[in-house]
C-alpha cells in the first residue's frame, strides 16, 4: 500500500516556548529563520509565529500560563526517557565549521560526537529545547 | 551573520516509543517508511531504529522503564501548553485525498481544518504521537 500514499516535504517543526519575541530574535540571529507571519490562534489560545529558513519552517507557541520545560527534556540523554515527540535533526555538509559557526555566536552546545553513521552535534535554543545537526559518513 | 551558515536540510525527527517493532510496523504500513537501520544505543540505553521515506526519516527510541505518553500531548490543544519540542508537520499536494488513504488504512485521525492559510489535518501515530499534514493555499 506505500505506493498509493503521495510524497510529503518538511514543513515546519513546532516548539511551545515562553517568550515569542526572544524566541523569534535567538533563531533569526542563531539559525538565520526570518519571520514569516504570526497569528493569534484562536483554536489554541497561543500566540504563533511561523519563522522560515529556505524550505524550512518553525511554528512557535507562546501559550499563556504554560508549564515550563520538564527539566529532563533539557538533556539529550534523559529525555528519550518519556514517550513523545523528541528532537528533529537537520543534515548539513560540514558540522565541525557549523560549531565553529555556533561558538561564534554563542550557541548553547550540547556536544558534538563521532558515531559510526555520522557526526551528530546537538544545541539548545534559547529555552533550552534540544535540536540536532548531522553529517553523515 | 545568518548569511555565514551553511544550508542545512531535514534529516529526521525522533520519537520515543513503547514497542520499537509496533512503530516500525505502523510507520511502515501507514506512512510508508522503511527500516534504514537499527542499534542498540550505548549512550542512551535504549534500542534505536532509523526509518526513511524518501529523504525523510524518523528516528525511534525504545528506552526500557520509559515513563509513558503524558496524556494531554495527545491533544493538540492542550500539548501546546507545556514548553517544548512538539510535533512536526509535512507539506502535501492534496491533504483531502491522502487523509481519505489514511481513513483507509484505518489511521487514528484527530482532524482535518481549513485554515487561512492552509488546509491542515492531524494525525496520531500507533503510540499517541501528534503528527501534522500542511496542504498550504
Amino acid at each position: 500500500m506505500p505506493d498509493s500514499l503521495p510524497e510529503f516535504r518538511f514543513h515546519h517543526f513546532a516548539l511551545s516556548v515562553p517568550d515569542l519575541e526572544e524566541s523569534i530574535a535567538w533563531f533569526g540571529a542563531k539559525l538565520g529563520f526570518t519571520e514569516e507571519w504570526r497569528m493569534d490562534n484562536a483554536m489554541i489560545p497561543a500566540k504563533v509565529a511561523f519563522l522560515k529558513r529556505g524550505p524550512h519552517r518553525v511554528e512557535l507557541f507562546e501559550a499563556p500560563g504554560a508549564a515550563p520545560l520538564p527539566a529532563d527534556r533539557r538533556d539529550m540523554q534523559a529525555d528519550p526517557r518519556t514517550h513523545g515527540n523528541k528532537h528533529v535533526a537537520f543534515e548539513v555538509d560540514d558540522i565541525r565549521g557549523l560549531f565553529d559557526e555556533f561558538r561564534r555566536r554563542d550557541v548553547d552546545i550540547v556536544n558534538v560526537l563521532d558515531r559510526p553513521w555520522a557526526t551528530i552535534g546537538f544545541i539548545r535554543d534559547n529555552a533550552g529545547n534540544l535540536i540536532e545537526f548531522v553529517q553523515p559518513k
